[in-house]
């Protein structure tokens, strides 16, 4: 079924709604600066709850501070609800990366706002709740946490670990809530909100070049690549960098060089990626041999034993110097629901599906047994966390389109 | 003419100053953090002054605040004075790099006041005035320059700007003299107290493994290595560490790698030394590709051609990654007094003579143009700036006894 053309009203709303959007945040770089419980972010999510009631949409909040907009009532949760009463949701979040770009995150948000005006526009009238969120904090840029809004939703996150958190100035979570006009106490997992869900989509830019080197303007998100955090630490030994003989050093240094082209090789021989892009050197001054450098090392693949080997090979160089490399985190392979993601490829007419290396709430709702899906949206310079990602406004308007179909299929009842 | 042997008195003198030294400003790790104008440091040039006043030496202090510990009446200084009057200066410093070690400075101190006891009581009548010198700053642990105190006092540092230098915690060097109950307008070049200096002979714990691999307690100080400082910008693109394929990032780590391993291989091939111990990354996060890596490089050599091939064997490399390589300092050779290191070399009989690739105070007098030169002891372990560092006592007390021939040669009068 070919996608249906979009009206003059839904266009010229997409070019009203990134123009509000475009100066809240933004530095003098032209990258973005939206930290959670920041003045930016209420004003990104003033903008939000403005958005909602423009279209007659109900606001609600959980406890975390997401914003729900509903079309119609927001449905009742909790174990009596039945699987035809539960809410489809679209949406993402408002907030950056420092010096982010414009896409990551608006780009859902705005395309699902859109995609209700498009279906309402055609008179769809959706047999069950429909929803349109905004989680906040899903960067963790200012608290380190990615996805904590969904985090704490779903309960994977602790509420007393997340009030703790502080940001580079020492700020508590816990503080810039209460800074915020919130009530930090209310934070915590809600059960009730998390159960009004019954399905979640959310479309987001890509952050690579899949799509671009396909030539196709809009994909489906079939999974998220496992992905993990090892920590390596390797000694070495103080000395003045002026007065020790080569052959009498152990310049730790030497194994980290080694350490990040260990971990370039072994990313392409395994086809996985992997980045090495924080350090920390002790004594780190100028004519100091450091004593310790630290590197932490972020791997991912779309097959979870080529990560393992991956990380296998850098410990095996690591080896020579007496290095230790510890694993920080690691997430196996979320895939999203096969059945909706088949449902929305066989909707779309033979799109690509696609993998990614990035986590996105729409991981964490699944993770927490919801059905979800993603939908990704061509960007031509593959760059992404930075104000270089972009989508052009045609492959966006497909992607509002295509949006809303898919909506439409999952609240248009039986066929 | 062979050194003759220490009495009970002095070796017993030796180890009374180095148990008094011992607690002064050390960290529970074991390392010594003895930082200019701190507590510590006070404690520490009491402890000098007390040292002065149980030999009866007169104290005085140059606008710097370096302490002079008197044979005899401080002398008059400018144009005027002969060069007959003018003293033979021996000493060096107790303050430390973070972390440092016990010898680093306090040999240099120790030593001094006692080849003054032996001279003693050898009943020497010095021809000429002689005095102890505890140089302040002279590591620039607290506000990062090196010889701060014999900067200061040649005019090579400017006050106003040392005035204005900021320790890690943003206290203001003139703040720090003033909390040290110092006048912070006082500071400056003291071209008296710089006349009054005829020779300074610095001893000092060697800081690498020269004389160890000769198997010599002590050699005499040529001259300081040429050595130079430069600043490496290796560009990226800031990317998402999950999502960007390899081909598709520029990873500023990839070259900050590959000049690491080039410092290192290219020191090998020209014979010098060469450490990058200080890396700022941005944006520094885990799973950011760097879009910006700065690396600091340190060279240094016995010849300066060969340091310069050095930076040029990695600006080579660096090219490749369209990074710059900009000089951020460089000190041609220092060479110490010619005639005065025959002098001292003669009188201890075929000891080694060696250059050493770290800055001292000796240093900054001889380009000042006043005769220098340094005694360096044997160094077991090589290890410097690190709590390894180490003397035996029986090289620091062949190290005195050396001191002290010189000393009695220097200031015997013609023979």
């Amino acid at each position: 079924m070919p996608l249906r053309p979009l009206s003059v009203e839904v266009r010229s709303a997409f070019r009203r709604l990134w123009s509000e959007l475009e100066p809240i945040g933004r530095a003098e770089t032209g990258g973005y600066r939206r930290y959670a419980w920041t003045r930016t972010d209420l004003e990104l999510r003033d903008w939000f709850a403005a958005q909602a009631q423009a279209r007659g949409l109900t606001l609600t909040e959980d406890r975390v501070g997401n914003q729900w907009a509903w079309w119609g009532p927001a449905p009742e949760g909790g174990e009596g609800s039945g699987a035809r009463r539960k809410a489809i949701v679209t949406g993402s979040h408002l907030d950056s990366v420092p010096d982010g770009g414009a896409f990551d995150g608006p780009l859902g948000v705005v395309s699902s706002l859109l995609a209700v005006d498009v279906l309402r526009e055609r008179g769809h009238r959706p047999d069950r709740p429909l929803a349109v969120v905004n989680f906040v904090d899903e960067e963790g840029a200012r608290f380190g946490i990615a996805c904590a809004g969904s985090r704490l939703l779903t309960g994977v996150l602790d509420p007393d670990r997340a009030r703790a958190l502080r940001d580079s100035d020492g700020v508590t979570m816990a503080q810039a809530l209460a800074d915020a006009g919130r009530d930090p106490d209310a934070l915590g997992p809600d059960p009730e909100a998390l159960a009004r869900i019954g399905a979640f989509v959310e479309l987001h830019i890509e952050q690579g070049r899949y799509l671009v080197d396909r030539g196709a303007a809009v994909g489906v998100g079939s999974h998220i690549w496992p992905h993990g955090r090892w920590r390596i630490d390797i000694p070495g030994e103080a000395n003045h960098a002026g007065t020790t003989a080569l052959e009498d050093r152990q310049d730790a240094m030497i194994g980290f060089a080694a350490a990040v082209i260990a971990a370039r090789r072994a990313a392409q021989t395994h086809g996985c990626v992997a980045t090495i892009g924080k350090v920390a050197v002790t004594p780190g001054g100028v004519n100091a041999i450091p004593s310790a450098v630290t590197g932490w090392l972020d791997a991912r693949g779309a097959d979870a034993h080529a990560v393992e080997a991956v990380v296998a090979d850098v410990a095996a160089i690591m080896d020579d110097f007496d290095a230790q490399v510890r694993q920080e985190s690691w997430t196996p392979t979320t895939d999203f629901d096969h059945a909706l993601v088949r449902q929305m490829a066989g909707r779309l007419g033979g799109i690509p599906t696609l993998g990614t290396g990035a986590g996105h709430d729409s991981g964490i709702l699944a993770n927490a047994g919801i059905p979800a899906a993603m939908l990704f949206v061509r960007n031509p310079t593959g760059v992404s966390h930075s104000p270089a990602e972009f989508a052009e406004e045609g492959d966006s308007l497909v992607g509002v389109a295509a949006l809303a179909a898919v909506l439409a299929d999952l609240t248009g009842g039986p066929r």
